[in-house]
């Protein structure tokens, strides 16, 4: 049963490597997640539970990947930024691609339960990802704003449709109060029909949810006299800061630095 | 915070539709899981549980995805073969492989402690999966039978090897020994050293798992007389025949069949 | 001035090989024709010294390279099939496409004056390419059948329209005629109009220009006492067959043959 | 003959969009110009004709499409960069590739006899031609320099050569004498054996041909009293600069400037 015969066929795998020195976005998007969060009663407009087990699904892609040095998400979505200067699986698009999508999918079932507690989950999630290289520093800032401009516009439409329907209005009918709206206009009926100032809202659902690694000393042992003895290590910091101004990159010059 | 002035990032989004007309092979492997297996005490040469699992997770696959006409699997590793009239996810690859893979990983997670019960799982796994195409049925059957070759070339190494090791040979004398051995030689050494005839083996150790549909009768109801009623219904049916020789094909003619 | 650290820029040149075993169309378009056949005086709708041209650089191009095995053209537009099996250029889409283009634009430039004679080529003429992969034989004979059957539709329109034109018709009003119309309603212009049977027309016209290799027997030299030696040799041919319906390929079985 | 049945086909034509935002090069070389050149007598180690056929070709090619900033050329290859900013013909790649080659073929039959005079053209030429994406600014200056550098290094090693050759040293025994020397040992040779000062050879062959565009004054009429009116008009620039150092690029800062 020699196998010389059928190794041809592994010539049709065709190279699928990146652009090098471009900057790489994994895009990794829940599937069917509308029925998903229903099946397992999310709340609606957000469930602390569902972004928490987000967070921590992204946390541990970027522990496991030191090559990502930024991520955002919001939603059923988590965007991860691969520096230019990434060799990561040679740049492979399908083998970074699968390796990060699989990951983040099996630890979404493995760590549900600290996050959910009793509540079962029914079916083993799906997601999908795609790559997509950007190749200067203010395009790949762009692609950051783009989506915590799209978190702002997802959350203000869901806060508001769901105070709606949460206070008796048939979904219809909230779907059509809503159409053509500004966001003024939407402000305005959470602050005069439910009291709710919207700039107020928690910034974890306003802003999403920002990921990225830091140096902070860590406490690694104590002297005989114990004194403690610190060490620089990097951490994976969680916030919610907004990413679309330049403060935040201001104090974080290092996170898309480029050095070859 | 206008949205439009970002959304000329969603350009970057190049099209990777597959070549149309052409099979397409899914190919799931797991990752680091050499690993993997031995921090989860998988018996050697093979862990019935695990075998179990990985079966289970492709028979899910199969069942969510019914595009896929043909899977085959051995070690860490599963091909699933879509037809090449499958317009599954309008052939767009990054879709089909990071769903399929991503579904597959998670699966894996969910049905776990069915196969592996109380030993616990100690961290999430993590699959590479890549798409092929191929243009001709020839191809495709070559490819399946690469495939079997290969879990068969594996099978019998790894199970001299560790007939060897599990008798006290040390890892490397035993390497030692099988480099440069060609499969009567391997034979041999089961047979005398071990008393162990190969080709009596498990088919599931020497051929590898498939998997197809079937088309089968399924008792839906009874008359009031007591009488069944049947329907056809799908199934998705495992075997480990050998499917190099066309014995199998001619038995399930419609499998490789292309209608347009 | 070590060129060693520049050198990395290399690493851009992304891999393009094309699916292995698919058949390849490579296909020539003249660029910016309409102005350029006018430019040099064309006639209409057809004109002998522009096809004539075409198909000389077309012959050309089969001669060069000889794992095409097939083409078919018409107007400014020609198609070279590659067998499945071709490994030229070890199939690497911009060398083959950019090759095969630059031969067809310089040959046109250089057999001009043997086709126009003292008409001045003004102005060097361009030609786009692209390459489409075709997985089976079914795909590639529609392939050809859709380029002859597009030959037929527009020839049918470009005789009727010039008929018009040619008689006195302004453009826009033979434009408005013809808006809509079917192939029998042009036939029956044509007929009534200006005695023209459509169907009588030129093959080169109606059916476009196929070429394709046959091995013929060649004089090659005379024995002492006059008897002349042949020796098989394959020549390209050039006909206007109708190349949709199976007649013209099992007359030539082996031009769509594939032997690995 | 409906054509309908056959369109699908061109579903087979996938997209081939560059990514945007990114400098691309398309670089044209010369098929098999090793023996081209012997059969057409090109003077060794530098054929000014040729030199200038390629730059005309060059300039040509520069007019034609005016979103290419910069080439730079050698020997039988030109080097052809487009902006980030550009959208000619939508960044498909076999678009841009296919046109400007097959122009810059063209073209080159085309002002052959300009200056090879009598010289017949035995045969036409052909050009390989393929697009590179980079992504940074410093990619794209770090590309000329590794032409340029090229350039220098092949034109000393084929002015030492051919300056051995020509002296009578056979073309093997010329070749063993340079393997493994380096630029110095070359340049000795040049000056002891020949007395030739290499950095006083024309730029022309040391540097390779540089094209741009600037925006000079052109005399566009005259006023009744013969007071001449110039308007500023672009104009393609040919120079054998130096583009490796930043002078050049300082003396021209918006040829890689980059305006959103």
């Amino acid at each position: 049963m020699a196998n010389s015969k059928y190794e041809y066929v592994k010539k049709f795998e065709l190279d699928d490597t990146l652009l090098p020195a471009s900057w790489l976005v994994v895009r990794i998007d829940g599937r069917s997640f509308h029925s998903f969060t229903f099946d397992h009663g999310y709340q609606r407009p957000n469930d602390d539970r569902g972004i928490g087990l987000m967070n921590e699904c992204a946390k541990r892609v970027l522990e496991e990947f030191s090559d990502i040095t930024f991520a955002i998400g919001m939603s059923d979505e988590y965007s991860f930024v691969l520096r230019p200067t990434t060799d990561l699986f040679d740049r492979r698009e399908s083998k970074i691609s699968s390796v990060m999508v699989s990951y983040f999918a099996s630890c979404f079932v493995y760590y549900w339960k600290d996050y959910f507690g009793d509540v079962p989950l029914k079916n083993p999630p799906t997601f999908d990802c795609r790559i997509v290289c950007y190749p200067t520093t203010q395009c790949i800032r762009d692609y950051i704003s783009w989506r915590q401009a799209d978190a702002h516009i997802n959350n203000l439409y869901n806060t508001t449709f769901w105070s709606l329907v949460n206070s008796g209005v048939p979904n219809k009918e909230a779907e059509t109060m809503l159409k053509g709206t500004f966001a003024k206009d939407k402000n305005e009926i959470l602050f005069t029909k439910f009291g709710i100032n919207y700039s107020k809202e928690g910034a974890i659902y306003r802003k999403g949810s920002i990921l990225y690694r830091e140096k902070v000393d860590v406490k690694v042992k104590e002297k005989p006299d114990g004194t403690p003895v610190y060490r620089k290590q990097s951490k994976v910091i969680l916030c919610h800061e907004d990413v679309i101004q330049d403060k935040f990159w201001n104090e974080h010059p290092t996170l898309l630095e480029v050095n070859w």
